[in-house]
């Protein structure tokens, strides 16, 4: 798939890593397969989760009463939101394939990664009113969640305490990801590296990279209640 | 229910929005039951949503392999957390009931929220193995989320665009509260006040207040995939 580009959004504070290890292999094996790679790393760039006035350049349409989602979507108009949002937008715009790669925290994704959702993704950019889910703007391009978990396999099934991860999923890939128009690709889930040999973290390593070998054949997952919740 | 304490964990910018009303009445209903009321204000508090090494004083136990959790915790039994996460599980240890006011960005908490979450509720504070469920250390205590959404309630339906709001309450309240042992009163859900009349915004503060006025004597919802998904 030489000339694809992808955007890694990466959220672990640690290089060495189970997850600096899983994206350093996809950055690794995509190159090879001849893409373009670029790596947004949120910790190291000390991205700013909070949604605030600060991300919006010049004066508000409404300072006396401050709505950020109105805000953002005014300012996105007029490109005059923070040049640290632009930026990502731009990466953004050019992907074909976007992964995300992180550690589970709370059943979803670090604060650092949520606010790049919550700042990143704004209406008129990723979304309007019409435009969302299957005509959400950023359609045509596919997303990935590729994530470690605290606990193993089975604490993540249906009997299991943490119930189906397909249940934690859902906020992320439908609500998210879905919404704006993305196809989504099955997530690559490396459960509970922390409790695992050294020789099962380097199993899950060439896993992913095996995967990605052909990832760009796979069909996305169906993004509705059925295949989150069986009914 | 006089000598309750309550602690309002609150994610809006602008004190003029429902979210801020919300939090106003409750705080005003509350205080003439005879609760002692603590606001936390993420944003007026520029409440930092990143978990990093800055969390940790003092020298870590592994310099050399950042882990967050791990250090964290160890942190915490040395009470050697950052002062803004220990004031804040201060605010908690104290509550009988914890109120998260917020709007729902992208099926969730806003970051500045979720950031509160991963860096308050840490291991050995809020939950240890064994520790979790029904066993976390938050038992006793109450929670409840009370949020405003974009789309309105037929949009949060079964047969919704947008699924049954009980999908995305799962990683919150099963995930997060239930984990820390928490026993979670159904949401307070405001749907859609944006496309709403002033009337009917008024009469989503007003419903709150009315629910505040018995919410003492509300059973707790079951934290169980079957409320959830209705399997």
């Amino acid at each position: 798939m030489a000339g694809k580009k992808v955007l890694i959004v990466y959220a672990h504070q640690e290089p060495r890593s189970l997850n600096g290890s899983l994206k350093d292999v996809a950055v690794a094996e995509l190159s090879q397969q001849g893409c373009s790679v670029i790596v947004s790393d949120l910790y190291a760039m000390n991205f700013e989760p909070r949604a605030t006035g600060k991300d919006i350049t010049g004066t508000l349409s409404n300072p006396g009463f401050f709505n950020y989602g109105v805000e953002a979507h005014k300012a996105y108009k007029k490109q005059s939101l923070s040049s640290d949002i632009i930026e990502e937008q731009k990466k953004l715009q050019e992907a074909d394939l976007v992964i995300f790669q992180f550690p589970l925290y709370w059943f979803s994704v670090p604060a650092v990664l949520k606010g790049w959702m919550d700042r990143v993704l704004c209406q008129g950019f990723a979304f309007d009113f019409p435009g969302s889910y299957d005509d959400g703007f950023l359609k045509g391009k596919l997303a990935i969640l590729s994530l470690t978990t605290g606990g193993t396999a089975s604490m993540f099934s249906k009997t299991g305490v943490n119930g189906d991860f397909r249940y934690f999923l859902w906020p992320l890939q439908h609500g998210t990801l879905h919404f704006c128009g993305f196809k989504v690709l099955a997530p690559q889930i490396s459960f509970g590296p922390e409790m695992a040999s050294e020789e099962e973290r380097k199993r899950m390593v060439a896993s992913w990279a095996q995967r990605l070998k052909t990832l760009w054949e796979e069909e996305p997952i169906q993004c509705s209640p059925p295949w989150y919740f069986g009914q």
